[in-house]
């Protein structure tokens, strides 16, 4: 595949629009296709060098502005930097892209930084496995460091979570119940947790529940996640941001842990595509197209119940 | 099986201990077991006769007062009522099961009536399959309505709309940007929007903005949703909701509409039960339980790249 080739090598060479080609060519057939999966087999031996950072949190906790300032100062110190923002945003009127525009508009012609919005749109799986190739192509792309940003505590984020190396957890003050639902389901990736907005009366409070939660839970981890206080619009708190970021690199870079973490998601990852992979070969192997539709009428109708279903279309691949 | 007939029937008769019994069955072996699928088999012919309404919404917009209404409504009406809330609240005390014990308190001693919380966490894909799995339990116990509460935009809400066939989003005044990045992602899956704590100051605004948003939006549907504003806490505006509903349950009624719907939902569900069945084959035949963790652990120290590795080991069972 010489063009694949050409790409890659286009690519590699820091060229923007060999990686926007790139990551559409990939997000159109979703990594399923031939054209995809050898592009990103030929980038995977580049990926994986940078550090990767997740920032999650709810909605208006200020971890756009966040990311920014953490974008800012990394470039600043000369390293390269790429962004994903998984963003909920415009299903209908195409906002995500219009979005970036806007967003990154003063590092516009900065070509030591990239950044990419994701609609949460897709199939099963899809958001996670999509966001995970594209942040290996911007990866191959040569950034030293990789933010990514998502909104929420479903399973997509945990999802994605498992594509970061250090997740930062995003609260801040005045947000009434959602700090409180936040912070449980998000206790288990949470690395750092950053307290935004820290200016604003509560602050104080969403530390101490922070703490409080810390105490309760049995982790098993030797890190304890430190609580960061920032205020994104001003800058305040961004270096101590850095320096915690920082730190729990040269901490993971001890005793293979960054290996070992990686190796555990690469676990979750890979048993995702092997089921990719095998509903591929079952489409390919007498799973007709169509099939699929006229069962679940079926189904729908109570005339099949959807396990023999199941059972009868992979068999006729593999046995039980 | 006469240990899962005895269950079925006596969950069928109404029996709350059965089905609390059948439903951690169920959950414990997350469907995949044999126990499990010849509980849900057994449940299949019994489920579907009711109606399932879906509500959704960021933290704080009050969902659970409204679940508690309409709960409230239907059994006044002598129709028997399930609720499942989808609790991203404590994965470390086990606070989802407290929580249902405190919340349902008025209801207890009520046969007429189940309810059911469910923790987010679970393997891949795992929470929406396990609730479309305690969905059908509750409706195979022969309740008239079940109401499945969730909270946020991520892929499982999409996934847990699926299994709805009436699709609440519900939104408050005075909840800054989370009415902003929550509309979009929602209005794929809403058929009725709720401006709840509608005494509230942004009322309008709100409404104004889900109108606006609508405006924009190009739907394929016939049905526009409707606007309810209501007041949660003091039952204002719960008749005009619970006739919406009504409403949307005819409209659902004529041109074989409900039977379409289930029928493109159960296409969404069967393609990933098929996934899940294909895989418990692979382990069975060649893909050894700790295999995918070596390769992970190779993949992530670069020495292997995940396609290829997929592709073996999906060789092992079926041809490409």
């Amino acid at each position: 595949m010489p063009e694949t080739a050409a790409l890659v090598e286009r690519l590699r060479a820091g060229d923007a629009r060999a990686l926007a080609r790139a990551i559409t060519l990939v997000e159109n057939d979703a990594g399923a296709g031939e054209g995809a999966a050898a592009l990103l087999t030929a980038c995977f031996p580049y990926a994986g060098r940078g550090l990767r950072v997740g920032i999650t949190g709810a909605p208006g906790a200020g971890k756009s502005t966040l990311v920014d300032r953490l974008a800012g100062r990394w470039r600043a110190e000369g390293r390269t930097v790429g962004v994903i923002a998984v963003d909920p945003s415009s299903p209908f009127t195409g906002g995500a892209l219009l979005g970036d525009r806007i967003r990154f508009q003063d590092r516009q012609g900065d070509a030591g930084f990239y950044a990419r919005s994701m609609a949460t749109r897709g199939s099963l799986g899809g958001l996670a496995q999509a966001t995970a190739d594209v942040a290996l192509l911007i990866e191959a792309s040569g950034k030293d460091a990789l933010l990514i940003e998502t909104v929420g505590v479903g399973q997509d984020e945990v999802e994605i979570a498992r594509l970061a190396d250090i997740t930062l957890v995003v609260l801040a003050p005045g947000m009434g119940d959602d700090v409180q639902s936040l912070k449980a389901g998000v206790m288990e990736i949470a690395d750092i947790y950053v307290v935004n907005k820290a200016d604003r009366e509560g602050a104080d409070r969403v530390e101490r529940e922070i703490r409080a939660m810390q105490s309760l839970a049995q982790t098993h981890s030797e890190w304890t996640p430190p609580v960061v206080r920032t205020v994104g619009t001003t800058g305040e708190g961004v270096d101590r941001l850095a320096e915690a970021i920082a730190k729990m690199q040269a901490w993971l870079g001890q005793e293979n842990r960054l290996a070992k973490r990686r190796a555990r998601h690469w676990e979750r990852r890979l048993d995702a595509m092997l089921r990719t992979e095998l509903m591929r070969r079952a489409r390919r192997h007498g799973v007709a197209e169509d099939e699929l539709a006229r069962h679940a009428a079926r189904i729908a109708a109570g005339e099949e119940d959807p396990w023999s279903v199941a059972r009868e279309l992979a068999g006729r691949i593999v046995e039980d």
